[in-house]
């Protein structure tokens, strides 16, 4: 089977988004409709020049991008809608990418959008009763890793909730972040527990917003004329859900690694490569548990790269500039767009205060509920 | 820009369903169950030979996929969930055609699934206000169309009806169908009524169920050892959503006539051509706008032709031969992959009672609401 790569050159040539937010009164179309708009003047091309669009979103009902497209004009294109639960966003990139890359589109617009609902888990509606009550809601999960985490490493808490201190500082440099105040460690770990020894500052806040990309071939470029310095290509593009792992309480390392490790591989890039990492970092642990599982360090090393810097702006490789889901948010369908145009903004060098010097190389890592995983990456 | 047929051939190879249904206390992950297994069995391969999975549903929550495939094993494939309203299974269908025929799959399987639930459409959640209470729900928008076509054509509704007569009988003959029973003119009329002259028997019921096909390279045709005459092939995938048309309130047939003579033209197959066709008969009214926007008649013809027999199995081409939305049902995430199933049964010659004699060349039509429109055209 080809990858990605042995198809025509991908590009992300426009970025925008909604900040996202706390939840409010903002319609969605709002929402939406000023990340589709801030991506297509940043790429600078008009909305007829968009052969497809794919929605992604986990929350908002059925057929929700048309009320958004409808105000950019009804220029006949397909529109997709995507779920993948937290990884919505990245598997209608995906999509998008593959639609391009394959020569059916020549531009493509993602957009994920989203606002809390009546957050619904398809599980609940499946009508077969537990065997026992065993379900476990995800900060409890992650609380629990932490704690194994903590048992087998010789760390603690404090060491990883030196990840949302990182993150806090990253997102208060980031207009579209919903949580701008930097933290001292004292005020994460000093925070309302959710759950075990998980503060609420070291969880990913419920919240709503948006995000867009515009996606290219280079057939699109050069017709659209736009800048070739600022078209960031899409080397890779690596999806996998859960399969059947040796230590089956390490899923979530151990499908981030096949993942990432495949998505590197087909780009052809060292893990030592990346300047900038955006990852799943709903909870303190994951970011621990998954700079180690794609490589961006040897194993049981991830807390003593944080604590020396290596993954702050400026360090060996930045990981969650944006303020990752900690500090960025996660309104769910926008994520995992958001964080390709956080590469690409940082790929370009025009993330202005929050900018990783010199970044050439990115890779995007999102996870979503009933375990399912993306890796992108990304250079200029 | 290049269309499907200019990528190498995708084929369905295995088709499935699990019956439509009044609602009813079956899990949805037994419905999906069902017709993925049934599926993958009448393709002859087993679960790990499938690369990739789509799964279609409009009406179920986040990530409803993963509950319905670890059941047939956890291999660690790319899950993607589709929703595109009525549309989600010709929309997961055509994702499935491009990643098989861009290279970046051999095989992938489709799955359409859906219980009624608190049906979410995402504009009444857009938090903007209507400039005024001019909101027509789908059976009275198109029992006005009914009326206007009754006024510009000549026809009455007697005649529209006997769509309804036409699709219940085929529906008897159809096992999966939701509607089996056949029905006579004066019973469709006399039935309860919806809105304005659609009576009951001429809407689509609630209904749940699923739909699964199984999509192939000529690769993966050899490498399974699939026999080559069982396969048909996907001639080609056209998608669109409205656009401004000179006559806005005929956008139903103007959306439809866009999608399926492009669907046409890129399979280099006529009108005159088509052997049976499956399309988005919700409402009788449909039918008849949509076998002349497709071209099946001339305008104006599609009374004439269906009293005449044209359209039953067996006539010149067999619109519906499953039942169609209104006999067969509308589960929603499944009609558009069903009506593929039905095609590649039909072209195979392997529909039993409801066969159409002869069937070499097929077209699956379906709208979602939020206007969008898919058209495949199958042969073998």
């Amino acid at each position: 089977m080809k990858t990605l790569k042995d198809l025509r050159p991908v590009y992300v040539v426009g970025i925008g988004w909604h900040g996202y937010q706390d939840r409010s009164d903002t319609p969605y179309v709002t929402l939406g409709l000023t990340a589709a708009r801030a991506a297509l003047q940043d790429a600078g091309v008009p909305f007829s020049a968009v052969d497809s669009a794919y929605i992604a979103r986990a929350l908002l009902g059925m057929a929700c991008g048309r009320p958004i497209l409808r105000h950019l004009g009804a220029t006949g294109l397909p529109i997709t809608h995507v779920e993948n639960a937290s990884a919505s966003g990245s598997t209608a990139f995906r999509n998008a990418c593959t639609e391009v890359a394959s020569g059916l589109a020549d531009t493509a617009l993602v957009l994920g959008v989203d606002k809390p609902g009546a957050v619904v888990r398809a599980e609940s509606q499946s009508g077969i009763e537990q065997l026992a009550n065993d379900y476990i809601v995800p900060f409890t999960h992650f609380a629990l890793l932490a704690d194994k985490y903590v048992a087998r490493s010789g760390a603690d808490m404090r060491d990883i909730a030196q990840v949302a201190v990182k993150n806090h500082n990253n997102g208060a440099l980031n207009p579209h972040a919903q949580r701008q105040r930097p933290r001292t460690l004292d005020e994460v770990l000093g925070a309302r527990r959710v759950s075990g020894e998980l503060t609420v500052l070291q969880c990913t806040p419920v919240g709503e917003g948006a995000a867009a990309v515009v996606v290219m071939s280079e057939d699109a470029i050069r017709a659209h004329g736009i800048d070739p310095g600022r078209a960031v290509r899409v080397l890779s593009s690596a999806a996998k859900s859960q399969a059947v792992y040796d230590d089956a309480t390490a899923f979530d390392e151990l499908l981030t690694q096949a993942t990432c490790l495949q998505a590197l591989a087909e780009a052809g890039v060292a893990p030592s490569a990346l300047d900038v990492v955006e990852l799943h970092d709903a909870f303190s642990i994951e970011e621990v548990l998954y700079v180690e599982a794609m490589g961006l360090c040897k194993p049981g090393q991830a807390i003593s790269a944080l604590k020396a810097g290596e993954f702050h702006i400026g360090g060996r490789v930045a990981v969650s500039p944006s303020g990752g889901l900690i500090a960025m948010g996660h309104p769910i369908g926008p994520t995992g767009v958001g964080q390709i145009a956080e590469i690409a903004l940082q790929l370009r060098g025009e993330a202005g205060p929050r900018q990783h010097p010199n970044a050439r190389t990115g890779l995007a890592h999102m996870v979503g509920v009933g375990a399912v995983c993306y890796a992108h990456v990304l250079s200029i």
